[in-house]
């Protein structure tokens, strides 16, 4: 099952991709994606619904986020060990976590911020895990059932301010819509090895990312895990697990997104996201 | 005016404290201390209300964290310049963000929680800043404008996983009841300088911090325009500035908190914090 938001920013409704392709309105159904419909019994609930009644978006609507309520927006760095080479660091012996600001989060296809004083937005295409219910202290074998499904994440990067301005990354990672997440949330019975995902992304339509999360260092069982280990994890809380090979900082010489680029990119069998590079409007 | 939740955790209700020390149910006024009763209308909204009418609250009631619906726990690294010599780094160029996970915010008298394997469990007192109104591209001087008000903190710290778990400083910084807030929000008119609140810590007693937000590097109001250069706050955002001098990290030999201490700590004009020192219970 493919689940969604569409409407406005900020006011979004639930929904969900039919097989007849198209989007299906959720409101009279659930309140939200988030929260316990994320659990196996809500999304359990979400399947007996016959789809085919269900009152059909226009399409062309805007599709937001596809979770609400995500308390943490966490992230894996150097997690691809071919990316780590790229940006000259080695493959760390333990997963880093990083935080985005929740506050970045947007709609797929929205457009990308360059914000003001950047000179360094970067891309990065990663897989990320949205977790469906509460998970403390979860060995590896019982990770994956604490996950409600997979999506596409853009993790947005402007990296003089992640590397270039004093301590931690957080500064670069938290912008306005530097994260981009759907178009929609896949429920992980579809996704039969979260392991072995063709992945890319494109700018201008020229292939720049072009991995597979085969070659993640840390699998998503292990970092399910491995985060309950410093927290509890709750449902709606979205992990963003690494960037394979192929952003503008690792070019020789590097390269970054201008207002007017196009950046397209996708994971296999989550869809895609495509967004406008805009300047701050702000 | 001192605004605060009361409750079990995760059913809090609104309330204040009253000139007369009782706290008062704010339940029937407002729906939480969070979103836009936090702006300047919301509250002096809350400000005409009769406190002397509104319903006594049991003492003894839990309190809880003091604000809701915080999106973003931002916190200041190394933002005293004492903090910073006494664990052997410099003075930062300009400020380290550095996230919480929203996840670890308790009530001001909740436990600390010592983790799973944590040996090296620290505290920080610090003064809070809590955001009323949306702030973009703020300047200094109109920065304290989107202030609600103040809290106290207390930034629990686990410095192996902060420090030598790799990467960045989040594993070590957001495990439960790693943020206790509260116990009210003192709303900005009551604090007439934020740069001149003296702030002390006890451990079973004794004090181990004694310092005065006088000594901050960078001050609140440059702290929240600088945040807005990166992201966007919203009403609820929690911005934790930083530690005095006198954290266990900083003692020779260093000095770590144990189940069955005790932990006090207070900001002037803010009141303060007692939380007892506990092993895991999951």
């Amino acid at each position: 099952m493919k689940l969604l938001r569409h409407g406005p920013i900020g006011a979004e409704k639930p929904g969900l991709l039919h097989s007849d392709g198209s989007i299906r309105d959720l409101s009279g159904v659930v309140a939200d994606i988030g929260g316990a419909a994320l659990s196996d019994a809500g999304i359990a609930a979400l399947r007996a619904v016959d789809a085919a009644s269900l009152p059909v978006v226009a399409p062309g609507t805007r599709l937001g986020p596809c979770v609400a309520g995500t308390g943490k927006f966490i992230c894996i760095g150097l997690n691809y060990s071919d990316h780590a080479a790229e940006t000259g660091a080695s493959v760390p012996p333990e997963p880093i976590i990083f935080m985005k600001a929740t506050s970045a989060i947007c709609g797929p296809n929205d457009p990308i911020i360059i914000p003001r004083g950047s000179v360094k937005t970067d891309w990065e295409v990663e897989l990320a895990v949205i977790i469906g219910t509460k998970a403390k202290y979860v060995s590896e074998d019982k990770a994956l059932d604490h996950v409600a499904g997979y999506a596409i994440t853009n993790d947005v990067s402007e990296r003089a301010f992640q590397t270039e301005r004093s301590g931690q990354w957080t500064k670069g990672k938290s912008c306005d819509n530097f994260g981009q997440i759907g178009p929609w949330l896949v429920t992980r019975d579809e996704v039969a090895d979260p392991q072995a995902l063709a992945m890319w992304l494109t700018v201008n339509g020229e292939k720049v990312q072009n991995g597979s999360t085969r070659t993640m260092v840390y699998g998503v069982a292990h970092l399910v895990s491995y985060l309950t280990q410093f927290m509890t994890l709750h449902p709606g809380d979205v992990i963003s697990t690494g960037t394979p090979p192929g952003v503008g900082l690792g070019m020789k010489p590097p390269r970054y997104l201008k207002p007017g680029d196009v950046v397209e990119l996708g994971v296999e069998g989550l869809g895609q996201q495509r967004q406008d590079v805009i300047a701050d409007p702000t």
